[in-house]
């Protein structure tokens, strides 16, 4: 995606050995127009698939969730949670997910009100590395018996595990608008 | 608003003696039609306002910011974060805010690149209960030195002190969608 890329590559700073950090459009200020193509990329992408309900994870995929959903037919939103709050109910489903870049595991949970058999879920995110919150929302999509339509992320690392655990334990191909090869001189390369 | 209103009266469960569970359109899962509706409502009541930037707090705001902003001309949505992370830089500001769902205290952080003189800010939350989280957003733009121009909610309970301790504090009035008057065997009461 070229506007993507440019962003990436005009933004982006390479903060250690292999962290790319693009909060100035992505993750911490959000560039709209910029998340309007990609939800339209997104929508282009799977529109042969009937789609009604975009899962992510908070706090940082919810903004794209939300611009892509618009291009959908009646498409709704559910973020799973990170942290049990007073009015969550037991009703739910819950898996652990562990967090390389805080080097911690996390409950993630989705009330079962909003999971379920009839529907059909675009898994979506914003960065993809070593896969392991995509799959924790395959899980709990498997636990509810919804269907995985597709899955999404704005970026991967390439040079990372998550898209070859992905395909190997949900059968999916992930589609990332842009996959990084690695880092040279503190540059990121991306994938042609 | 009053397909908000509808919402509230059909699918908002009132949980405990003061707490409205909202999360089939609110924040768990999306109703993203309604979140376009609540959107181009904060825009026509700030339309006099030249607003650049709309800020919130993850995790449930960033929704509701993301849809509004596309109303405005150029604006960015900047979400204020909750944890620090390995990859925030110190070039921050911070505030501490108590959660009284939580009962904690957090420190939420915003980058100084993405919030500063310049900026015309239109801070916007999900709830407001007592205030903590706006107040919290409020004294982040005055670290900044940025204007703010307004301040919406989407679901105010009137009966807490927010509403009040924000006037007083910044002299702004909260631009709230629906108000929380208070709650009578177990049905929530709104303010006409």
């Amino acid at each position: 995606m070229k506007i993507l890329e440019k962003k990436i590559k005009e933004e982006g700073q390479v903060l250690e050995p292999d962290i790319l950090k693009v909060d100035s459009f992505l993750n911490h200020q959000i560039d709209v127009s910029l998340f309007q193509e990609i939800g339209q990329t997104f929508q282009k992408h799977f529109s042969d698939k009937k789609i009604n309900k975009i899962l992510t994870i908070e706090a940082s995929g919810i903004g794209l969730a939300v611009i892509c959903a618009q291009n959908f037919d009646n498409c709704k939103v559910v973020f799973v949670k990170k942290a049990a709050s007073k009015i969550t109910d037991d009703h739910a489903y819950t898996t652990t997910i562990h967090s390389f870049t805080k080097n911690t595991d996390y409950i993630a949970r989705v009330s079962a009100d909003y999971l379920n058999e009839d529907d059909h879920v675009l898994i979506l995110d914003d960065f993809l590395a070593n896969g392991e919150a995509i799959l924790g929302m395959y899980d709990l999509c498997q636990q509810a018996h919804a269907t995985v339509e597709g899955i999404g992320v704005v970026i991967a690392k390439g040079f990372q595990s998550g898209m070859t655990r992905i395909k190997q334990e949900t059968g999916l191909d992930v589609y990332a608008l842009e996959v990084i090869e690695g880092f040279e001189k503190g540059k990121v390369i991306l994938r042609k």
